[in-house]
């Protein structure tokens, strides 16, 4: 039985998002926030729909809780996303000093762990595999679909 | 005389932008993103204004970029931004398919080509240094009169 606390939980969670670009044709990627065991922030990729490069789910998490707290700085927050952040993302996790970093899927390609942890801020406790099956199912059906 | 199609033009109007940011008390970045010798986005620093740690110069100059042109990708765009990107910034850059990186001041701290260019699309061309003391004043002015 799930723990509404536990990372499996807020990471289906973040499938939810995932499963919400899904649906509009975007590269099935979802993230969360969660501060004080509440969700403060929900995105999806949304990277055609807006036609911009940057509308990654995790820099739209990071700007709505960053709006919901009032504060640019993150520290207590965990980011739960499905797909391991890239480049981009793990510096804007970095400059809003996440607390914590739970991924789902790996990125062998595009993920910013082929440059290593240290992209993150030092402070930023990280941990990945978590539902990794169910996150990257999703992001094989959906290339697997694009290729057919 | 200034001709004014130089990247010496361009990189003042973007020191124009991070002069605006200076004015609000922001770290005085600026950046613009330049389409056919036109000018179609202007941005800087607002992190502290919209306390969001993504709201960096670069990222709101490619968003208002895709905006103005509906599309995600800028490969015949050229930015003008006044200090190295950080590497949040280069995977913006990355994922845009920035045409052109002009860049001021150098950033040793925390810089993209502490990485090297390979964080940037192979497609995109690089050069920098211009206008460097004139954007690198500004940042020195900004940080020292901080430690006053």
């Amino acid at each position: 039985m799930l723990s509404v606390l536990s990372d499996t939980y807020f990471m289906d969670q973040a499938i939810k998002e995932a499963h919400k670009a899904l649906q509009e044709d975007e590269v099935p990627v979802g993230a969360i926030v969660v501060c004080d065991q509440k969700i403060i922030a929900r995105a999806y990729n949304q990277t055609e729909k807006l036609q911009d490069a940057t509308a990654h789910a995790e820099l739209l998490a990071i700007t709505a809780a960053a709006a919901h707290l009032g504060s640019k700085f993150l520290w207590e927050c965990t980011m739960f996303v499905t797909l391991e952040p890239c480049i981009m993302c793990a510096g804007a996790l970095y400059w809003s000093r996440m607390g914590r970093l739970v991924y789902g899927a790996s990125d062998d390609k595009k993920g910013f762990m082929n440059h290593g942890k240290v992209l993150l801020h030092p402070s930023t406790k990280l941990e990945y595999g978590v539902c990794h099956d169910a996150c990257a199912d999703l992001l094989s059906g959906f290339f697997a679909a694009k290729r057919m």
